[in-house]
């Protein structure tokens, strides 16, 4: 029985971080350029509020233009769109991320009609995911990308390997599914009407569970030696009873970890492992649409 | 040792192609709207005439309005453009068909950024595909729209079967997948860097060939009773010796046809099977543009 490697996606996205931050440096001094992400809250939602913060707190950091619109929860639909019809114009801003869910006097098929495809550092823009189905230059969505870059740090070259994918959201599933796919990898996509999952997922050289169901992929579900990235980010009960009665939660992923680590060649943590790539991944898309929007080779 | 049940794609087309023209007659009578279908030759290559002509033929058979522009190979882009956006604007006209390959001087690719996706009835622009890709309602294209008649009709409820398309085009092997995930289906895309692809076709309950290989799929690659397919349409010499010398050709499939019937339970012949279904579904496609340009309940 062995004992797989667990992907380090802390220190991953750190080291991705710093690489971002030193080419946005080498842009501010070579082109004079310094890449600006607006981030657009609605409401005050708290878990939101913790992510807009520490985004904007990494954009910083990176060494780009931070700008946080917070807008009251009363906000109407009329007045985003005005706000991100704004920003589509506004020459300092590269990137535009609007925190999901928005209330639901307001549209988010509304809002994503409005948004700039070339501005869409979320990749949820149906322009983006119509690029990234035909394999042109797309802006994907950030977790996605992340599992990618964390596969072919431990992997290398993922041609020819057999990807399951379990889950098919458009924020996640299917577009991991399109990159696999792109790395040239056998991909197949389950979901909550497959047969047999355990199966499917035997089958599996690399197994994503993006599902939301905490530790559903059991040890015997892996096949031995595969990579298991595990995107699940699902909130318990804290385990300590007084702790979880003050209302503390932990964060479980949706696969079974000590379990599948025996049998695995390779796993994420959770959390430690995709989760802090999401962000580090948003940086990285908003160089790249500054890039792109400025006709400067990425 | 069984006999696969081989599905008539000439029969059902023709039964489609009926089905729509109903529908074209009632809209025509309840709402005084002709559906239109513009098809756009540039250049003679011999094979597109043929296609180009079959495709007007068939529009008129369906009650529809048929309109073919022919224009000389030497045609520029920008005159090209300039015709699609006339047909963009024009009122008579809800779907609109460029032949590809277009002669090499003209981007394909900016053909397809000027195309309105709401008349795009080959269903290839980007915003086709990110709306299919989304879970939108979506023109998609022909053929693959196509093999899942196919496949309901022959087998009813498809939810939960193991699918396996050979070939990832942005025209055929993708769009189909994603029709079998909106399917429920669990979908397997392989493709030329799959490692051995006869073990992965024999998980398929359901087996779609797109490759443009003659024969590629061999008999033990089936799995019994599975539904095979054949989307394949590669042209070889007669077998004739004095017909083949005068250039004389015949159509091959993707699937050993003899052999793989021995052991599916349902296969598509070439010619006669997924063929003839391309044609009466872009008919639909044009039905169902009309429909949603004009408002009118599907
Ligand atoms: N790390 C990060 O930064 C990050 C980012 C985004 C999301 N997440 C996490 O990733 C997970 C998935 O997120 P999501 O947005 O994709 O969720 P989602 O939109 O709810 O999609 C869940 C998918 O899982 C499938 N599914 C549900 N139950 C299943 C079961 N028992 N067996 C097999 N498949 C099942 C569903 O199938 P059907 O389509 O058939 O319903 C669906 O396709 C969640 O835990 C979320 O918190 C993490
Ligand atoms: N019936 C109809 O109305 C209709 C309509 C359109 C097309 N077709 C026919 O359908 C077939 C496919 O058309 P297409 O436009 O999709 O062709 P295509 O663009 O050439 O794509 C072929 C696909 O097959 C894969 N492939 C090639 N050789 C392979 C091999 N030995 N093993 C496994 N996969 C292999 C390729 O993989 P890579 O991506 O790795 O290169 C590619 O994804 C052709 O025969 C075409 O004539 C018929």
């Amino acid at each position: 029985m062995g004992q797989a490697q667990v992907i380090d996606g802390k220190a991953f996205a750190a080291g991705l971080r710093a690489r971002v931050a030193e080419r946005v440096a080498k842009l501010k001094a070579e082109h004079g350029l310094q890449p600006g992400l607006a981030v657009v809250l609605v409401g005050d939602d708290p878990g939101s509020q913790i992510y807009v913060r520490s985004k904007g707190e990494q954009t910083l950091e990176a060494g780009m233009h931070s700008v946080t619109h917070r807008l009251p929860a009363e906000t109407s639909e009329a007045d985003l769109l005005d706000l991100v019809r704004a920003l589509n114009a506004d020459p300092a801003i590269h990137g535009i991320l609007v925190q999901f869910p928005v209330p639901p006097h307001i549209r988010q098929s509304a809002v994503l009609e409005v948004l700039s495809p070339d501005k869409d550092v979320d990749g949820l823009t149906v322009a983006n995911a119509g690029r990234l189905a035909s394999g042109l230059p797309a802006l994907s969505p950030c977790t996605p990308v992340g599992c990618m870059l964390l596969l072919r740090d431990a992997l290398g070259e993922l041609r020819g390997k057999r990807a399951v994918v379990v889950g098919r959201s458009n924020l996640v599933g299917k577009p991991i599914a399109q990159l696999l796919l792109q790395a040239d990898c056998t991909v197949t996509i389950a979901h909550s009407r497959t047969v047999d999952l355990p199966a499917v997922c035997r089958e599996a050289d690399i197994l994503v569970a993006a599902v939301g169901v905490p530790e559903l992929v059991r040890g015997d579900w892996i096949r031995p030696g595969a990579a298991v990235i595990d995107v699940g980010m699902n909130r318990l009960p804290s385990r300590d009873p007084v702790k979880a009665a003050q209302g503390k939660t932990r964060v479980v992923g949706d696969v079974a970890f000590a379990e599948c680590a025996e049998i695995a060649g390779w796993i994420t943590p959770v959390p430690g492992g995709v989760g802090p790539m999401t962000v580090a991944c948003l940086l990285q898309n908003t160089l790249t649409a500054a890039l792109r929007l400025n006709g400067i080779a990425e």
